[in-house]
Protein backbone atom coordinates (compact mmCIF):
# COMPACT_ATOMS: atom_id res chain seq x y z
CA UNK A 1 0.00 0.00 0.00
CA UNK A 2 1.14 3.61 -1.03
CA UNK A 3 0.85 6.21 2.18
CA UNK A 4 1.74 10.20 2.05
CA UNK A 5 4.12 10.41 5.09
CA UNK A 6 3.29 14.51 6.08
CA UNK A 7 3.15 17.33 8.08
CA UNK A 8 2.43 20.96 8.46
CA UNK A 9 3.34 23.82 9.84
CA UNK A 10 1.46 27.53 10.10
CA UNK A 11 4.76 29.32 8.65
CA UNK A 12 4.92 33.32 9.11
CA UNK A 13 8.81 32.49 9.03
CA UNK A 14 8.25 31.10 5.25
CA UNK A 15 11.35 33.13 3.90
CA UNK A 16 13.09 31.40 6.56
CA UNK A 17 12.02 27.76 5.80
CA UNK A 18 12.99 28.29 2.35
CA UNK A 19 16.30 29.51 2.80
CA UNK A 20 17.06 26.44 5.09
CA UNK A 21 15.54 24.32 2.21
CA UNK A 22 17.60 25.70 -0.14
CA UNK A 23 20.50 24.99 2.17
CA UNK A 24 19.91 21.31 1.80
CA UNK A 25 19.66 21.59 -1.89
CA UNK A 26 15.93 22.08 -2.44
CA UNK A 27 15.27 24.64 -4.86
CA UNK A 28 11.48 26.06 -4.62
CA UNK A 29 9.64 26.49 -7.91
CA UNK A 30 7.48 29.42 -8.98
CA UNK A 31 3.81 29.36 -7.41
CA UNK A 32 1.39 27.34 -9.29
CA UNK A 33 -2.67 27.68 -8.53
CA UNK A 34 -4.06 24.59 -6.54
CA UNK A 35 -8.11 24.60 -6.71
CA UNK A 36 -8.99 21.33 -4.30
CA UNK A 37 -13.16 20.76 -4.93
CA UNK A 38 -13.53 18.48 -1.73
CA UNK A 39 -16.49 15.82 -1.50
CA UNK A 40 -19.19 14.22 1.45
CA UNK A 41 -19.05 10.83 0.50
CA UNK A 42 -23.54 9.43 0.09
CA UNK A 43 -23.78 8.47 3.50
CA UNK A 44 -19.88 8.29 5.82
CA UNK A 45 -19.35 11.46 7.30
CA UNK A 46 -15.30 12.30 6.36
CA UNK A 47 -15.31 14.03 9.32
CA UNK A 48 -15.96 11.30 11.57
CA UNK A 49 -14.28 8.82 9.46
CA UNK A 50 -11.15 10.88 8.86
CA UNK A 51 -10.85 10.41 5.01
CA UNK A 52 -10.87 12.86 2.34
CA UNK A 53 -11.69 13.01 -1.15
CA UNK A 54 -11.53 15.80 -3.71
CA UNK A 55 -10.92 16.51 -7.45
CA UNK A 56 -7.46 19.13 -7.58
CA UNK A 57 -6.86 21.41 -10.49
CA UNK A 58 -3.24 22.58 -11.47
CA UNK A 59 -3.90 24.98 -14.19
CA UNK A 60 -5.24 22.57 -16.70
CA UNK A 61 -4.22 19.31 -14.71
CA UNK A 62 -6.86 17.24 -12.65
CA UNK A 63 -6.44 15.30 -10.71
CA UNK A 64 -9.10 12.65 -8.31
CA UNK A 65 -7.24 11.77 -4.99
CA UNK A 66 -8.65 9.63 -2.07
CA UNK A 67 -6.64 9.87 1.10
CA UNK A 68 -7.45 7.35 3.77
CA UNK A 69 -7.19 8.31 8.16
CA UNK A 70 -4.66 9.60 9.62
CA UNK A 71 -2.63 6.39 11.46
CA UNK A 72 -0.88 8.02 14.21
CA UNK A 73 -1.15 10.79 16.46
CA UNK A 74 1.16 13.09 15.70
CA UNK A 75 2.10 13.08 12.35
CA UNK A 76 -0.59 13.35 9.39
CA UNK A 77 0.58 9.42 7.54
CA UNK A 78 -2.11 8.19 5.90
CA UNK A 79 -3.36 6.42 2.34
CA UNK A 80 -2.98 8.30 -0.62
CA UNK A 81 -4.67 6.93 -3.93
CA UNK A 82 -4.17 9.54 -6.57
CA UNK A 83 -4.46 9.26 -10.50
CA UNK A 84 -4.96 11.68 -13.27
CA UNK A 85 -7.92 12.34 -15.65
CA UNK A 86 -8.76 14.38 -18.52
CA UNK A 87 -7.37 17.68 -17.97
CA UNK A 88 -9.24 20.58 -18.53
CA UNK A 89 -12.04 22.38 -16.88
CA UNK A 90 -14.85 20.84 -18.79
CA UNK A 91 -13.37 17.20 -17.65
CA UNK A 92 -13.25 18.84 -14.06
CA UNK A 93 -16.84 20.19 -14.34
CA UNK A 94 -17.67 16.62 -16.12
CA UNK A 95 -16.28 14.92 -12.83
CA UNK A 96 -18.43 16.59 -10.57
CA UNK A 97 -21.40 16.28 -12.22
CA UNK A 98 -20.70 12.03 -12.24
CA UNK A 99 -19.97 12.56 -8.40
CA UNK A 100 -22.88 14.24 -8.10
CA UNK A 101 -25.01 11.57 -9.63
CA UNK A 102 -23.04 9.42 -7.50
CA UNK A 103 -24.17 11.16 -4.34
CA UNK A 104 -21.04 12.93 -3.63
CA UNK A 105 -21.84 16.74 -2.55
CA UNK A 106 -19.08 19.40 -3.04
CA UNK A 107 -18.70 20.75 0.42
CA UNK A 108 -15.75 23.68 -0.32
CA UNK A 109 -13.04 24.46 -2.65
CA UNK A 110 -9.64 25.13 -0.96
CA UNK A 111 -7.61 27.71 -3.18
CA UNK A 112 -3.92 28.22 -2.75
CA UNK A 113 -0.79 29.07 -4.52
CA UNK A 114 2.13 26.33 -4.26
CA UNK A 115 6.05 26.96 -4.44
CA UNK A 116 6.98 23.27 -4.25
CA UNK A 117 11.17 21.72 -3.72
CA UNK A 118 11.92 18.50 -3.97
CA UNK A 119 15.15 17.20 -2.72
CA UNK A 120 16.74 13.84 -1.09
CA UNK A 121 17.80 13.72 2.67
CA UNK A 122 18.57 10.82 4.50
CA UNK A 123 18.20 8.71 1.23
CA UNK A 124 14.84 10.18 1.20
CA UNK A 125 12.95 12.12 -1.81
CA UNK A 126 11.23 14.81 -0.24
CA UNK A 127 8.85 17.34 -1.62
CA UNK A 128 8.63 20.72 0.47
CA UNK A 129 6.02 23.26 -0.11
CA UNK A 130 5.18 26.76 0.26
CA UNK A 131 1.66 27.03 0.86
CA UNK A 132 -0.09 30.68 0.45
CA UNK A 133 -3.94 29.39 1.09
CA UNK A 134 -6.51 31.91 0.57
CA UNK A 135 -8.18 33.01 3.98
CA UNK A 136 -5.99 30.69 5.88
CA UNK A 137 -2.73 32.15 5.01
CA UNK A 138 1.44 30.86 5.05
CA UNK A 139 1.65 27.30 5.67
CA UNK A 140 4.69 24.82 5.35
CA UNK A 141 4.13 20.84 4.08
CA UNK A 142 6.72 17.97 3.96
CA UNK A 143 5.97 15.18 2.67
CA UNK A 144 7.66 11.73 1.90
CA UNK A 145 5.97 8.53 -0.23
CA UNK A 146 6.59 5.43 1.27
CA UNK A 147 5.09 1.69 1.44
CA UNK A 148 4.58 -1.10 4.10
CA UNK A 149 8.44 -1.64 4.51
CA UNK A 150 9.62 2.12 4.43
CA UNK A 151 7.04 2.91 5.94
CA UNK A 152 8.90 3.56 9.57
CA UNK A 153 12.36 5.07 8.33
CA UNK A 154 10.40 7.61 6.60
CA UNK A 155 8.31 8.37 9.72
CA UNK A 156 11.93 8.95 11.33
CA UNK A 157 13.13 10.75 8.45
CA UNK A 158 10.24 13.10 8.71
CA UNK A 159 10.71 14.11 12.36
CA UNK A 160 14.66 14.52 12.03
CA UNK A 161 14.01 16.51 9.04
CA UNK A 162 11.24 18.81 10.86
CA UNK A 163 14.23 19.55 13.25
CA UNK A 164 16.60 20.18 10.90
CA UNK A 165 14.58 23.16 9.34
CA UNK A 166 13.52 24.43 13.15
CA UNK A 167 9.90 23.25 12.45
CA UNK A 168 7.76 23.24 15.48
CA UNK A 169 3.83 22.84 16.81
CA UNK A 170 2.77 21.08 13.95
CA UNK A 171 -0.93 21.31 12.40
CA UNK A 172 -2.61 18.32 12.20
CA UNK A 173 -6.21 19.81 10.74
CA UNK A 174 -6.16 19.47 6.93
CA UNK A 175 -6.78 22.62 5.10
CA UNK A 176 -10.25 22.03 4.52
CA UNK A 177 -11.06 21.43 8.26
CA UNK A 178 -9.70 24.95 8.87
CA UNK A 179 -11.45 26.42 6.19
CA UNK A 180 -14.93 25.22 7.74
CA UNK A 181 -14.36 25.95 11.12
CA UNK A 182 -13.45 29.68 10.39
CA UNK A 183 -16.90 29.42 8.64
CA UNK A 184 -18.59 28.04 11.86
CA UNK B 1 -27.80 17.55 -19.89
CA UNK B 2 -26.20 15.56 -22.48
CA UNK B 3 -27.70 11.99 -23.41
CA UNK B 4 -27.07 8.73 -25.13
CA UNK B 5 -29.85 7.34 -27.40
CA UNK B 6 -29.11 3.68 -28.37
CA UNK B 7 -30.74 0.98 -29.07
CA UNK B 8 -29.55 -3.11 -29.05
CA UNK B 9 -30.13 -5.82 -30.87
CA UNK B 10 -29.04 -9.70 -30.95
CA UNK B 11 -27.31 -9.91 -33.94
CA UNK B 12 -27.13 -13.39 -35.46
CA UNK B 13 -27.00 -12.00 -38.77
CA UNK B 14 -24.28 -9.29 -37.89
CA UNK B 15 -22.96 -10.09 -41.65
CA UNK B 16 -26.27 -8.46 -43.37
CA UNK B 17 -26.52 -5.40 -40.64
CA UNK B 18 -22.50 -4.89 -41.76
CA UNK B 19 -23.38 -4.65 -45.63
CA UNK B 20 -26.71 -2.24 -44.97
CA UNK B 21 -24.66 0.33 -42.26
CA UNK B 22 -21.80 0.08 -45.63
CA UNK B 23 -24.71 0.96 -48.09
CA UNK B 24 -25.37 4.01 -45.82
CA UNK B 25 -21.56 5.25 -45.83
CA UNK B 26 -20.62 3.48 -42.85
CA UNK B 27 -17.24 1.73 -42.79
CA UNK B 28 -16.29 -0.84 -39.92
CA UNK B 29 -13.47 -0.23 -37.78
CA UNK B 30 -10.72 -3.32 -37.15
CA UNK B 31 -12.15 -4.67 -33.78
CA UNK B 32 -10.53 -3.31 -30.61
CA UNK B 33 -10.73 -5.61 -26.82
CA UNK B 34 -13.01 -3.44 -24.13
CA UNK B 35 -13.17 -4.80 -20.98
CA UNK B 36 -16.04 -2.89 -18.92
CA UNK B 37 -15.61 -3.15 -14.91
CA UNK B 38 -18.56 -2.94 -13.33
CA UNK B 39 -19.09 -1.69 -9.72
CA UNK B 40 -21.64 -1.72 -7.13
CA UNK B 41 -22.71 2.01 -5.05
CA UNK B 42 -22.23 1.71 -1.35
CA UNK B 43 -26.07 2.33 -0.73
CA UNK B 44 -27.80 2.54 -3.93
CA UNK B 45 -28.97 -1.04 -6.04
CA UNK B 46 -27.97 -0.12 -9.13
CA UNK B 47 -30.53 -3.11 -10.47
CA UNK B 48 -33.04 -1.14 -8.94
CA UNK B 49 -32.37 2.63 -9.65
CA UNK B 50 -31.37 1.56 -13.32
CA UNK B 51 -27.95 3.79 -12.90
CA UNK B 52 -24.61 1.97 -13.92
CA UNK B 53 -21.14 3.23 -12.87
CA UNK B 54 -17.84 1.11 -14.50
CA UNK B 55 -14.35 1.52 -16.08
CA UNK B 56 -13.81 0.70 -19.42
CA UNK B 57 -10.69 0.01 -20.71
CA UNK B 58 -9.93 0.04 -24.33
CA UNK B 59 -6.33 -1.30 -24.52
CA UNK B 60 -4.13 1.56 -22.61
CA UNK B 61 -7.10 3.92 -22.63
CA UNK B 62 -9.32 4.42 -19.63
CA UNK B 63 -12.42 5.99 -19.29
CA UNK B 64 -14.78 6.16 -16.35
CA UNK B 65 -18.76 6.57 -17.05
CA UNK B 66 -21.88 6.47 -15.10
CA UNK B 67 -25.18 5.86 -17.05
CA UNK B 68 -28.42 7.22 -15.39
CA UNK B 69 -32.10 5.64 -15.42
CA UNK B 70 -33.35 4.62 -18.80
CA UNK B 71 -36.14 7.75 -19.40
CA UNK B 72 -38.31 5.69 -21.92
CA UNK B 73 -39.96 2.24 -22.43
CA UNK B 74 -38.68 2.03 -25.64
CA UNK B 75 -35.05 2.53 -26.37
CA UNK B 76 -31.90 2.92 -23.54
CA UNK B 77 -32.19 6.47 -23.76
CA UNK B 78 -30.38 7.52 -20.70
CA UNK B 79 -28.44 10.34 -19.14
CA UNK B 80 -24.33 9.55 -19.89
CA UNK B 81 -21.41 10.99 -18.15
CA UNK B 82 -18.06 9.87 -19.37
CA UNK B 83 -14.14 10.87 -19.57
CA UNK B 84 -10.98 9.42 -19.93
CA UNK B 85 -8.55 9.23 -17.08
CA UNK B 86 -5.08 8.04 -16.90
CA UNK B 87 -3.81 5.43 -19.18
CA UNK B 88 -2.64 2.02 -18.62
CA UNK B 89 -3.14 -1.16 -16.78
CA UNK B 90 -2.11 0.55 -13.44
CA UNK B 91 -4.18 3.76 -13.49
CA UNK B 92 -6.97 1.47 -14.29
CA UNK B 93 -5.81 -0.84 -10.88
CA UNK B 94 -5.53 2.47 -8.75
CA UNK B 95 -8.84 4.13 -9.32
CA UNK B 96 -10.33 0.57 -9.07
CA UNK B 97 -8.34 0.77 -5.32
CA UNK B 98 -9.70 4.59 -4.87
CA UNK B 99 -13.59 3.50 -5.95
CA UNK B 100 -13.20 0.04 -3.10
CA UNK B 101 -12.12 2.89 -0.86
CA UNK B 102 -14.71 4.85 -1.19
CA UNK B 103 -17.46 1.76 -0.85
CA UNK B 104 -17.74 0.84 -4.29
CA UNK B 105 -17.40 -3.11 -4.90
CA UNK B 106 -16.33 -4.72 -8.14
CA UNK B 107 -19.34 -6.61 -9.60
CA UNK B 108 -18.58 -8.45 -13.00
CA UNK B 109 -16.57 -7.82 -15.86
CA UNK B 110 -17.75 -7.47 -19.46
CA UNK B 111 -15.23 -8.22 -22.35
CA UNK B 112 -16.01 -8.02 -25.84
CA UNK B 113 -14.58 -7.35 -29.53
CA UNK B 114 -16.00 -4.34 -30.65
CA UNK B 115 -16.02 -3.21 -34.57
CA UNK B 116 -17.24 0.27 -34.59
CA UNK B 117 -18.75 2.92 -37.60
CA UNK B 118 -19.61 5.96 -37.60
CA UNK B 119 -21.78 7.80 -40.37
CA UNK B 120 -24.32 10.51 -40.97
CA UNK B 121 -27.77 9.42 -41.40
CA UNK B 122 -30.79 12.38 -41.64
CA UNK B 123 -28.47 14.64 -40.35
CA UNK B 124 -27.30 12.61 -36.89
CA UNK B 125 -23.59 11.32 -36.24
CA UNK B 126 -24.70 7.64 -36.23
CA UNK B 127 -22.44 5.10 -34.24
CA UNK B 128 -22.83 1.49 -35.09
CA UNK B 129 -21.00 -1.01 -33.44
CA UNK B 130 -20.65 -5.17 -34.22
CA UNK B 131 -20.02 -6.66 -30.55
CA UNK B 132 -18.61 -9.63 -30.11
CA UNK B 133 -19.30 -10.43 -25.78
CA UNK B 134 -17.75 -12.87 -24.50
CA UNK B 135 -20.37 -15.47 -22.96
CA UNK B 136 -23.34 -13.93 -24.80
CA UNK B 137 -22.88 -13.31 -28.42
CA UNK B 138 -23.04 -11.32 -30.99
CA UNK B 139 -25.03 -8.11 -31.19
CA UNK B 140 -25.50 -4.82 -33.05
CA UNK B 141 -25.70 -1.24 -31.11
CA UNK B 142 -26.82 1.72 -32.67
CA UNK B 143 -26.01 5.18 -30.59
CA UNK B 144 -26.26 8.76 -30.98
CA UNK B 145 -25.51 11.34 -28.89
CA UNK B 146 -28.57 14.39 -28.00
CA UNK B 147 -29.03 17.11 -25.42
CA UNK B 148 -32.39 18.59 -23.92
CA UNK B 149 -33.33 20.32 -27.80
CA UNK B 150 -32.11 17.22 -29.47
CA UNK B 151 -33.45 14.29 -28.28
CA UNK B 152 -37.00 13.67 -29.34
CA UNK B 153 -35.70 14.09 -32.88
CA UNK B 154 -32.58 11.71 -32.14
CA UNK B 155 -35.06 9.06 -30.88
CA UNK B 156 -37.13 9.28 -34.40
CA UNK B 157 -33.89 9.30 -36.22
CA UNK B 158 -33.02 5.82 -34.36
CA UNK B 159 -36.36 4.40 -34.71
CA UNK B 160 -35.99 5.05 -38.63
CA UNK B 161 -32.59 3.63 -38.87
CA UNK B 162 -33.82 0.08 -37.48
CA UNK B 163 -36.49 -0.20 -39.92
CA UNK B 164 -33.82 0.74 -42.44
CA UNK B 165 -31.19 -1.80 -41.26
CA UNK B 166 -34.10 -4.69 -40.57
CA UNK B 167 -33.40 -4.44 -37.00
CA UNK B 168 -36.69 -5.99 -34.99
CA UNK B 169 -37.09 -7.21 -31.12
CA UNK B 170 -34.44 -4.75 -29.30
CA UNK B 171 -32.30 -6.08 -26.19
CA UNK B 172 -33.34 -3.29 -23.23
CA UNK B 173 -31.15 -5.96 -21.05
CA UNK B 174 -27.65 -4.03 -20.79
CA UNK B 175 -24.54 -6.80 -20.93
CA UNK B 176 -23.58 -6.79 -17.50
CA UNK B 177 -27.89 -7.89 -16.80
CA UNK B 178 -27.66 -10.38 -19.20
CA UNK B 179 -24.05 -11.98 -17.62
CA UNK B 180 -25.62 -11.93 -14.22
CA UNK B 181 -28.58 -13.53 -15.37
CA UNK B 182 -26.61 -16.03 -16.88
CA UNK B 183 -24.88 -16.55 -13.42
CA UNK B 184 -27.82 -17.53 -11.93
Amino acid sequence: MKYEVEQKFAAPNAADVEQRVRSLGGEFSEPVEQVDRYFAHPVRDFAKTDEAFRIRRIGEENRITYKGPKLDATTKTRREIELPFASGATAAEDLSLLLNALGFQRVAEVHKHRRSARFTWRGFEVEAALDDVHRLGQFVELELSADDQSLDAARDCLAALENELGLVNPERRSYLELLLEQVV
